[in-house]
């Protein structure tokens, strides 16, 4: 018996859009049935490099019948309405991270997407990346102990623009999210987070009132603790590190190496030349298995694709993260 | 024209007065003239391997005459009415930290101290290790710009008996403190400190109210952030690392190695043996210079050594530490 | 102008066959337009994955008119039967090394070969290797110094099975040629081979004369020595490293790793996952690039691809190492 | 009981001299109770900063009855005499390497060595270096299996002035001699020398016949191979390498860092300053060491020190290697 591909319809052809139009027509199980974008000549763009019917309207999709799935990746305003319309149309939907910006949208839509039992996968795809997934599985299989000391540094190449800033809702909203899903990739039950910030190189940050640097601190349940430690920039490439720490060792995920080549001189011995510089490179792998992963949660295969939920914790603390910088406190969150 | 060394009276022989007896008695520049201890036997046991005349009575070495300074190794409690003692008997005193677990105490002996006008030196041998050093100078030097994250990672490999947690003064005044000290190194200027502690494995800092585990986070009046991560025990040994970030690039100091030596086979390659066990060996040669740099200011020549009021803000900011960690809060603080 | 892809023909379907069919199938600039093998089985099982007409005669593939070059991965004693036909054909070939056992039968087919004007490339993919091309090129520009010493750790995960021993010509010719080009990729002009060769432990070896472990000299006309260390078996992979000394540095190139976790326990501290296990894996990279700098070659675009003169070198290269190594003295060889 | 110190005649105070003079006055097992030198100035120097009665007449260090052990650290044109003379007045010697650049002399004293029974040991220093010795013990205690493979790389930081390579010997006897030995250490019975030399970068080399570079392979009876790859520069510093090979992995031993920091930036990560610079720092602990071991030796108990068998293995695989080199065959060595 063969499996037929899934069809896909993309919503939304900006550049993380283009990476996962990229995944779906490398991937035997998936075909690219739809791609729409308001801007439709991005949509046609990426249609003629991977298939797909054009559209500027993603209601045209829905309606269509001839898509399985729709991924998301479109702009944060547009995740809530376009993942209600999924669930109305009843077609599963991977979508990009954050699920907005706005708690109170999020919550309103939660009851819609428990009930309706169609699957709603979020795209926190650093779960998916080989290191980061053996490091969970290591510790999971005890080869530390348990977990008492998670520290995670992810600091981008460098700074977006101001105007991107302006709309970000913030860093931790908007950067830190990842890193509030990684800590609670291996310590789901977040029960405090305190979080300072500062803004010492970024005038888009400071324009706008966002923090260029943040550290965070989470405490879980179990007593465990998860470090954060983000910058808008760096010198030396994307910064992605990660390091588990238990009674028994420490297991660390080093920085993405660019070459096998290191040179020595009389003045720096073994140096290398800089990281990868950024996630497209750095996640490849991770976007590809994040769609594996999510055709089969469509497919009602056991899946260990983010949930609706998994993206409405991580952005609760990204909101206690941003009010605990603001009024200097700790606060408490409740993910339950 | 010959220096003559200078006399020292060595007031406590336990482990770091035993330390300090061996480097003094080491550097041509130094000699071991007394050695005390209320324990008796074990000033004993230090003269006969180092020389000196013993005594149990501290006041006996200040009165004698023919000490040229004094190096403070005993219990926490007793060090502010040695210093106390020193400077009424002109004597420059070389004093392990932490100054008091009070700040009242230190406070009350600061107008002293600063009047005096003897050498006050703070035992915060760090400074002193060849590679933090090192990494301080050439960020001074501008090599990775302007200093925005400080990452210090401080555990201890095993937890000390709970009688010594009893009276330690907890996990911020008693091993944090060195921390905070090192992150003044690089940031004097501490205004803000965060504090999140827990207790995960230690029995005995629970039954004392302390913590096993801590994570700090201190913002500098430049907006540079510092975040230090402790543990009471460390399965690879004496886990002491710290790195520099700044917007040209990052300086890092690994854990210090026991060998040269690798083995790679079907399961496991490039492992080592594990790092260096603990304070002794791997700042053995920071505690030589910080006697070295201690014999420069009793000699009136320029010195670095750490003073009375960095001993006093490393204090102000473990309190500080102590109050944020238990009532969840960021604290204010103001070291000038 | 868009280009048409070349229509290659693929002759054989073993294990080589099967990568090249797969990089023919992936490249735009490529389509596999005929597969050929006499156990026809393996043609039609490429075929049905990579596309391609199936045949169990090459002559068929050179007569049919519809291929502009033909990719030989069939066994070695083929070789120059094919591409004297390809010769003849005027269609271009990708040959894997060796061309043959025998240097006899490469020189009579040298002057056609050199008069005809039909490219012949030779498959050696580990000049394509990113790493290994950056270090010929760092010191080509400079940045060691003239090259003093060349050294390459060749080593194969595994031994083959006795009754390949039995037919590969020895290791000399069978696994070190690859390294024998590696050298004349840094020093092409050699002029003295020493080998020592011994049996170790590979009872197909000894059963059939050959060497399991090989050592080799190379002296360049410039007075700069290669040395390279061959073993057919290694239990940490595959063990393929590269390090270029001259006056101002050592360039190097480490294995590869197959994750960027490690893991440090109390008894082995930053212990990885073992390398790459094989060439598949290591040289994935390489033999994509090779195949697009023998496409330009075959579009008559400047091309570095391997000729068939450094295909004789290397061949003669073994042979000399051969009968040092049996002969015990060092010979001397002529590569112009 | 206590042990009184072995009083040491030191005879010779150049370099190497003035290590062991201050090796004999930190070990308390040790006191320098004679200088000798023909340069009295020298001796003088040495006596003033380590004690021990000044001479420049060896005859009178064995006349005097007052020395319990003799390290000579003179020329090596004087070991054998010097020897012979230890060996009359009953004294045991350690003596520097290599015993002689002519082997005659060496064979000629070597019966008298034997039948003696005055310990004579050679200063193989190198077999003393934790790293090594860890090494060596790991592959004894079978941590990779039969050694298959050896590999030492060992290049000095910058060539010696013209006037000592006139009269070294060759970089054979003079440089290579100690990497003879380490082979030995792990491949006692080598039966074969294959050695190349070239002189790509040193005057001083060219003008005396000698080369600067070179690579040698020995074959042990086991049928392992060992392979030295020397130079007489190393623009990284002092480069001393060695990686055993077998059936269940590699033992390697790195490069010594001086510093635990590593600095990344835009263009270079995770780059080191140099390794230590040459002998005296790299091999420190290693010259303490060989003098405890020898200290035991003459005090009749277990001891691994190297013997004068050992220090005439060395100079015929040293022999072995310049013909080798020259005369461009493999040479048998019969080392029993």
């Amino acid at each position: 018996m063969t499996t037929q591909p899934l069809r896909f319809g993309l919503i939304g052809t900006g550049r993380i859009g283009q990476v996962h139009a990229a995944s779906i027509a490398a991937d035997p199980d998936t075909t690219l049935a739809w791609v729409c974008d308001p801007f439709v000549d991005g949509a046609r763009a990426v249609s003629e490099r991977f298939g797909g019917t054009v559209t500027d309207d993603a209601g045209e999709v829905f309606a269509s019948g001839d898509v399985d799935a729709v991924l998301i990746a479109s702009p944060t305003a547009t995740h809530v309405d376009l993942i209600a319309a999924a669930i109305d149309a009843g077609v599963p939907a991977l979508c990009e991270k954050p699920i907005d910006l706005d708690i109170a949208r999020v919550d309103a839509l939660l009851p819609a997407v428990r009930s309706s039992g169609v699957p709603v996968a979020l795209g926190f795809n650093r779960r998916f990346d080989p290191a980061f997934a053996s490091v969970r599985a290591r510790v999971a299989a005890g080869e530390i102990g348990e977990l008492e000391h998670l520290s995670i540094v992810s600091r981008d190449p460098a700074a977006p623009p101001a105007a991107y800033i302006a709309v970000s809702g913030g860093i931790f909203r908007d950067m830190t999210i990842h890193d509030f899903d990684m800590a609670r990739f291996f310590l789901p039950d977040i029960v405090e987070v305190s979080a300072v910030g500062t803004t010492v190189f970024d005038a888009g940050a400071r324009e706008h009132g966002d923090f260029d640097t943040a550290v965070t601190t989470l405490r879980a349940a179990s007593g465990a603790i998860a470090s954060i430690v983000n910058s808008r920039h760096s010198a030396i490439g994307y910064d992605q590190r990660l390091e588990a720490f238990g009674p028994d060792g420490v297991l660390q995920v080093a920085n993405a190496p660019t070459s096998l080549v290191s040179l020595s001189t009389a003045t720096v011995v073994e140096g290398r030349p800089p990281y990868q510089n950024f996630f497209l490179e750095r996640y490849a792998e991770a976007y590809a298995a994040e769609l594996r992963e999510f055709v089969r949660l469509v497919r009602g295969e056991p899946s260990t694709s983010p949930t609706f939920e998994d993206g409405r914790a991580a952005l609760l603390l990204a909101d206690a993260a941003q009010r605990s910088a603001t009024e200097h406190v700790a606060v408490t969150v409740d993910l339950s």
